[in-house]
């Protein structure tokens, strides 16, 4: 049995040589399988040239159009999780499913590690894989009633203060309805996926990936009893600038800045339509990785019973 | 028009006189209402022995039997919200509503305040109203594969350790799936109605009340990055006791004990077929709710902007 | 008796017509005092400017020196903890102690009521009134070996990214005792008079006033063990930034931008030799303070027995 | 050059077959000594029986009497931090200094692993370490301005409910000044030493050992502003219970129950006059302690620079 994954887009940072060494594995692997299923590989442009420059003799075509990914069956993002999420927002637009394979340490989303390639390669495209979908959240500048800008994320939604000294004053809505008046550094509107990210060191709960849940956790708040609050993924959350004290306010999405906010401005923040769809090889355990990453079960502040 | 709450059992806690008054006050205006609506006003016993005893004279049943919730068609509890938890997981069996009405400060469950009762009450009974359902859990003790006690609470199920010196160490499992192994005071499963309970003292978020999800908080644990975890209302936690040091494991439901568990017993949480319905009068708003009860928007650490 | 204040400088922020009122009043106040004991009243001249325009007819002096401080035996700070922190600052270098006179609700360090001017005004000038010692901090920004700027704060030292989208990488030393490498938002150096503000807001505890303590809290650490540390006030702190991804650190102090940080550089951080003092009027109470400003003991969340 | 220890008694947790190995180790290794430096070797006597029943032959003298500890000139505490806790409690009466040796993973107060027994052990004898001043709190519990019972503590002094449904109302005061009233789950009073300790998983700060400080930290309050507060060593802390719900507080030092509380009794805490004397090898770190123990600057949630 194979998967129905023929033609493959692979990404990656091509100013990261751990990066353009895997690329080089996971290309020269694929290339050796089997013509019948692998028809094409692409590879990003920069990443193609990076390869040549260190003589990686590889039978690939560079891909030069970035809309290019809407032929393919398959995105191979190699790097940290931060990659996974770049390509993941790409993929998204077109359906085309994401893997991750991780240079460095385990990622929460590249969670195949470098020397499991070739075997996590090969249970992929015998169509050995878990797949689930996750959540992306969709933010829209709002000055004067119109969409002055808007992004897609599949971690986070930020709105946060410029200037070290200044403090942004914001209301936040639920379905129209009136939650808070806040006083801090910002907010943060995380999916589930976005959950272990930035919102989890502002104070923010772990939320199972499946789930459709937004969690609105704000940045350093003012208001000691300003608490994470989870809403449900078919919430619109609005976020109404009161007061910058001359700063504008940085909007990101998943850390890319997609504009600023002065006071009377609206973000809106809502559950995309199209959602991404991540491959995982077999044996993919979301509490398996949580545990890597937290260090859970390794307390070294006693000693603890032997565990699992 | 009128609402078809005909049938009416009035709960409270019988050994405050606040709440016996209320009690008398609400009684003394459903017996003066028009006869063609309200039929039956039923007391619990112990009320009405102190509503006799007080001299109040009103035309109402004795209330004996617990179990005679069944024959109403609203149940008014009177009191704090721990009234409100009690009377709610008691008609949640018989499908009755629970409307509360509060003694003292606002309550996050209890939201109709003294000197409302007769505007919310002619409005409730008019009809005009909102109602909504809330989840309960059910928590199962296990020992030897046998089910030995059990409960169900509208707040939170918690497993807490007894003794101040000892430290719980526990197993946490989502449908059959590892999570975690823990140390520490206990852990709390909460409904997203008990979010703002004992929950949120732990560091866990505020859980808008119509999710379907269950946080999973643990108590002062050892491990700094063991997080709150929100998992959907489908699952099922089995909570594993490994040590208890000699001390046994307290486990109760909207705060009453409902057994113990020794090293080796198992603790599984779900959320129970029934929900409760809970009426509110005209204008009920959760946040509202919220930010009154958590001095939201009212910073005095320094001065804010007007507000809404 | 009387107290040894016979000149008078008064300090406030000329923008806010609330605080030119209170201002109007204290000078109208003290010009009528008996003129053997109030030699001199100053006002900063923007605030001068204010009162003429307002057609305050008051006897006094410009201010239009800063350095002007020196002469003074009281400076009088109008406004809220920010005034407050800003005369501060210039009144330690002359050892000149500081009241606080509160527009808007009370503050930590402005907690002179409107209301109270002319009680508190007599109380302090009769040399009825307490006085505490506050430490500051002083920050050097070292690049190269050399002091390129340097800043005194009452309140807190902060180094903070300034772009959303970037992590700032940095090593703590501590009497050059290496303590830990941090990854987050950035790190607060508070005194225990800024304990209770940003640092309060990242989950840093609350310092008794006259605690010889500096508390050194990460900003939304990566890290979540990365917890807030106290160190005793004779230590010196070093904070060396790793890695600013492009965008540099910003370093304030009191939330004034002092200079700004590239990897490579170092911020020390250390009680400086001048203390400040604070004037309160008879009856202050730092907890008094503290439980006014953070709702101690009004719980609404339940019922709470009565309190004092 | 010599230390002066040639008195040492070894103490450590009879039931830990770990530690009755590591106890022969030391035993054996100190009986090979030159006898001019050590003259004596006392054993606790169930440890000298385990020994003997495993068979180790050891030169050396039961300890029967605990006060026997008035005589050695060092402590050995054997096992983990809890065993170093029970040790330094003791030998803090006599002035005598303690060393403590791991068994299983790096201790914060028993730092000396299993392996370098040896090698530290020479050091130590040979008057290369390190030496400590630590702080221990003393509580005493009154009922009726009687004092009914007391402790002492090297990490902390607890007041908690018992019953799990039960919230705890108390009162505290600092240097007879009222700070707050307080409802939760109770309260920790915890030295810098037991700052890393169960006062760290309810929120408080790390404090830096040598300082002359205590924490105050509420467990799992009610109210969300009711935040750890750090005060002099000089202060004297006294807490009132309020209310108990029908069910005593437990008040423990060091984990281990000195007594309970009932409604209008007080427990008054406060630095005791003795110091422990704690000794550590060459190379003893306070920091790197932590880091280990914290997981420090290990994060694998993101990759990271290159650390020390």
């Amino acid at each position: 049995m194979t998967s129905s994954f023929s033609r493959i887009l692979i990404m990656g940072n091509s100013l990261d040589s751990a990066v353009i060494e895997s690329v080089a594995a996971v290309v020269e692997y694929l290339s050796k399988k089997d013509g019948d299923q692998i028809t094409n590989i692409w590879i990003d442009e920069e990443i193609s040239d990076q390869l040549r420059a260190s003589k990686v003799e590889v039978n690939h075509t560079r891909s030069k159009n970035s809309e290019f990914i809407k032929d393919v069956d398959l995105v191979i993002a190699v790097g940290g999780d931060g990659t996974v999420l770049s390509a993941a927002r790409r993929a998204s637009n077109h359906k085309v499913p994401v893997l991750g394979i991780n240079r460095g340490r385990l990622g929460f989303l590249a969670d195949i590690r470098p020397e499991d390639i070739h075997s996590s390669l090969d249970d992929v495209l015998a169509g050995n894989f878990s797949s689930e979908k996750r959540m992306l959240l969709k933010a829209e500048i709002i000055q004067n009633k119109q969409i002055v800008s808007n992004g897609i994320a599949l971690n986070d939604v930020v709105i946060k203060r410029r200037e070290t000294a200044r403090t942004l004053e914001y209301r936040t809505f639920v379905n129209d309805l009136y939650v808070n008046t806040h006083s801090g550094d910002g907010c943060i509107a995380a999916t589930p996926t976005g959950s272990t990210a930035y919102a989890l060191s502002v104070g923010g709960p772990i939320v199972q990936p499946e789930m459709d849940a937004i969690v609105l956790a704000p940045i350093c708040p003012h208001t000691l009893t300003d608490r994470p609050i989870v809403v449900p993924g078919t919430s619109e959350t609005k976020i109404e600038l009161i007061e910058n004290h001359g700063s504008p306010a940085d909007i990101s999405a998943d850390g890319e800045l997609i504009g600023t906010l002065s006071a009377g401005d609206k973000l809106k923040i809502f559950v995309a339509e199209q959602r991404i769809e991540l491959i995982h090889p077999p044996g993919y355990d979301y509490y398996s990785v949580l545990r890597s990453k937290l260090y859970w079960g390794r307390d070294t502040r006693r000693r603890l019973p032997p565990q699992e």
